[in-house]
């Protein structure tokens, strides 16, 4: 179905060195007198070069839909256009709108009979799962922790945790991830350099939200400023499991994240047997409730804790997949959503698999009609696309950069190809990006102006050589069992 | 994602005359001298000859795990074999085990590294609603049919029709898709032919469920005569759909049923309001309860009457995607198997968009998690892989012929590639079948020992224009709205 991709032209290795040395690519072109050309999405060609492409505009042309998740951009609560252009400058939407002027020099993609729209927002996850894929399916997540997550983190090298991390990474970037949030709990600076290795090589934004194993804020500041503050597209949060029995580590996690400027990130009442950890009752005591707090699954909380996480801006992650395989429970959305919250979604590694954030969005619609046996309960077609982009960024407090396709913002997009066997014809393209939607048709993504995917392939990354790495890592890993 | 289809290669004109001729092709390359040949899953090579495929000797060499559904054939519930081969013959399975003599003039292909098992047996679809993907997603079953479904069925063309249900069937072969059922309420001679001669041209073994808009079997016999009957892999059932107000027509429909010796195949309490009708209770007075009686959905009913469904032992389609889009509810999947009812999955068309089965067991095992926030309830992997499988199969009363890879069986099965960036590395493969496999996975399809898709493509077909033809057929429907 894919065909192969496409990469922006190359410019002559003089002019690639200035364009790098500049860092201004934008303008630099108009300079050199270089005009416009035109590449379709799909048209066999070299590899591109990924440096040549830092800071170069790109003018996405004749979407026949953009959806800019933006109402002041275009129309509706999605934000459309139809026959769209995008242009991308130096890394942010310059423009978006019909029969735009192409700058001298710009690439210009085609991408008409296509649709265009922000990238996905991962708001929980845990990569490196991907070592356990398909383990533990008749487990809840205490079975699941003690069968799969525990024996197999106690058994990572730095070398076999990149080569898993990647993979995800990449399966997540295929399937339209832009942005990431990874939940982690692995402990040793080699590892967790590894790990972030992994991730800056990808292209995809993430967030590294880590774990500290005791209440020392050194390890964790020595992280963030030695691995993650040098990554362009990095960004760190401090990681926790609120709890009455940890209710110190809590605490100090907290301090920490105050301490550093970033956001506090915690599990809450996945379980109905976590009631007992009184998770919220924790949060509240060290203070930590308020716009600073992401709290993850978050199912079975009382009214008056939805109230309380609503009443101080807390965030959420709605994880709907992991939460069906789990047996979780049913987080009450419509609960949240009336009282303001601002949520996401998240695909929550392995215990979901895989990265398909179609299947993602299908899930969070029908698991809550499975509830009511109400087809018009929250969330609908819109409110899930919502929360897959805009939704999502607002939650992790980076929706002024990223979420929606506004100019000014960076330029974190998705191209579907719609003219496939699973999603074709035309019916109603909205409901069709959610309902028949799936990685294979991502055609394209665009992390910060930059090409990750194009013409339904991965750019300058060898997919069979990281496939074969990752399963002699777990090869290697099985015999040490 | 994705490598070049590999054809089998094709014999000489003067030997493929022969072969077709005798009909007997798995003795006639020994006569003629012809020794094996081997070719990769995945090399490139030219389109091959469908008419050259027609009992062609096939030998599947090296699967590193087949899962033939059968105890008797392998270990465990799933009949698992590693390292294995799997022989076909004439359109059935011959053999399959280790280290299998390849027959002189067999096509060998090399599926080492792949895994294996039987095609997916879709017992309850409605192709032809691919007009309609993506619509009213804010609807439950009486609102999408007022919006979406009654609309769009008064318009189609045969043509239209046509490549529609192309489109669809050739979305569920490369699914992995080799039996389906498609319940068809569509009424003219013409456009129930140009339905079927589209499933036929697919390759895939179907049942055409016909609906009859009034009780008079002389149209529903014609059609089953005329049509269905000159297709190898057709078959027939009455279609029909329970209720009080329409006793006399359900009664009609079953006495067709009977007088053709065809299963009556009626959606039974999908929506809660559909007690009114008391389906079961006309099924009982009407005398059809049996096992020539498949219910589709299934979901509102009593204790009491899973208990006759089970005693009368009729079968059921369990179709969980579309339960959870159209807000239907949840069936009572532990009461039926408690109780013995042979019951298969299905798609069901429209409602659930597009023919991804793997999404479709992992929501089996997921809705039933949901409800009870128990991740050991009834079903597991196994579960659903023979739901998906042998169980459907045995559902259809078609066991003896398909749904496992038993020796003397017709020859359906599908193979995965699992070295993908969702899929690997391996750690629990039939869990990772399961719940990370997807359609892009599925890297070849057999029906009847033809090989539908080979190297991750479909033999023979012309996607894109499948795709454009189906297009361009909803533009023109548009038009006339």
């Amino acid at each position: 179905m894919q065909s192969a991709p496409t990469p922006p032209p190359a410019p002559a290795p003089s002019r690639r060195a200035l364009l790098t040395g500049l860092g201004l690519a934008a303008a630099a072109p108009l300079a050199l007198g270089v005009t416009a050309r035109t590449t379709p999405l799909g048209q066999p060609a070299d590899q591109p070069d990924q440096s040549a492409q830092a800071g170069r505009t790109v003018l996405l042309r004749g979407a026949s839909l953009v959806l800019t998740m933006d109402p002041a951009v275009g129309s509706g609560p999605l934000g459309a256009i139809e026959n769209a252009d995008v242009l991308m400058q130096n890394g942010t939407i310059a423009a978006v709108g019909t029969a735009l002027q192409a700058p001298r020099g710009a690439w210009v993609v085609d991408a008409s009979g296509k649709l265009a729209l922000p990238g996905f927002v991962d708001t929980h996850t845990h990569l490196w799962q991907a070592v356990i894929r398909g383990g533990c399916t008749d487990r809840d997540l205490f079975g699941w922790f003690q069968g799969c997550t525990d024996p197999q983190r106690g058994r990572l090298t730095p070398a076999a945790l990149h080569s898993f991390v990647r993979l995800a990474a990449l399966d997540a970037v295929q399937s339209g991830v832009t942005t990431l949030v990874d939940w982690v709990d692995i402990f040793s600076y080699d590892l967790v350099e590894s790990y972030v290795r992994a991730l800056a090589a990808t292209g995809v934004r993430f967030t590294y939200a880590m774990f500290p194993p005791k209440p020392d804020a050194v390890l964790v500041k020595k992280v963030k400023k030695e691995l993650v503050d040098p990554v362009p597209l990095g960004s760190f949060q401090v990681a926790t499991h609120a709890a009455r029995a940890v209710q110190d580590l809590n605490r100090a996690h907290w301090e920490a994240a105050q301490d550093m400027g970033v956001m506090l990130n915690s599990h809450v009442l996945e379980r109905p047997e976590q009631r007992a950890d009184d998770p919220i009752g924790v949060l509240t005591d060290i203070g930590a409730l308020g716009p600073r707090l992401l709290i993850n699954h978050a199912i079975h909380l009382t009214d008056d804790e939805i109230a309380a996480v609503a009443a101080h801006d807390v965030r959420a992650a709605h994880c709907p997949l992991s939460n069906m395989r789990l047996a979780s429970g049913i987080m009450r959305l419509s609960e949240f959503r009336r009282r303001g919250v601002k949520f996401g979604l998240g695909l929550d590694g392995g215990t979901n698999d895989s990265s398909d954030f179609h299947a993602l969005m299908k899930t969070a619609i029908g698991l809550q009609r499975a509830r009511t046996t109400d087809a018009g309960v929250f969330p609908q077609v819109d409110d899930v696309l919502r929360m897959a982009t805009l939704g999502g960024a607002e939650a992790l407090g980076i929706a002024d950069r990223v979420g929606s396709l506004t100019p000014g913002k960076r330029a974190d997009l998705v191209v579907i190809d719609p003219a496939a066997l699973n999603f074709a014809p035309r019916f109603d393209w909205v409901g069709q990006i959610v309902f028949n939607g799936r990685p294979e048709n991502i055609d394209a993504v665009f992390v910060d102006g930059r090409a990750l995917k194009l013409g339904g392939r991965l750019v300058e990354v060898d997919t069979d050589r990281v496939v074969r790495e990752a399963e002699a890592a777990a090869t290697r890993l099985r015999a040490t069992a």
